[in-house]
């Protein structure tokens, strides 16, 4: 199985960027360089809506989810993104970023 | 007011994009040289449900409608759109080309 395999169709790749929330949590992970405990990625939701948020982005193939205790920790999929979808990630990022 | 006023927030312009119909719209019309007729644009959906997708469209600032007559023209805003978010549309068509 390649990298990009897990990359989901392109619908529900969008579909998982189209959220604020869940925009934010991608913009945060872009800018780490080291996966980011999960706590760091939201402050407006519960933890069961970030739960929900999570769970999209990483059926997407978006974000990896790096188990550790109470709170995951997550790291973004940059490259197999890119691979799936060249470009995207980054224009969605320097939109978001405006 | 310049083009890119009119192109919407990133997230109503992922979600326009983030539907298989109206992602099959976009790819067309960036396929062709000149404004389509709305009936070249859909063939699995009721006029009804296309009026509705060409609204949210419209709503994004992705496409331009030409009136005329029982069936409008649709225009792509390629420029627009690739001024106020550099590369989203040339990705996202890429990746729906494949």
């Amino acid at each position: 199985m390649t990298q990009t395999d897990t990359v989901a169709d392109l619908q529900s790749v969008l579909s998982a960027l189209a959220d604020p929330v869940r925009l934010e949590m991608v913009r945060r992970l872009a800018g780490a360089t080291e996966p980011l405990a999960c706590t760091a990625l939201y402050e407006t939701v519960t933890k069961a809506t970030a739960s929900h948020h999570f769970k999209i982005l990483r059926e997407a193939g978006l974000v990896e989810r790096i188990a550790e205790g109470q709170c995951a920790r997550y790291d973004l999929r940059s490259d197999a993104v890119d691979d799936a979808y060249p470009g995207l990630l980054p224009s969605v990022l320097a939109a978001a970023n405006k």
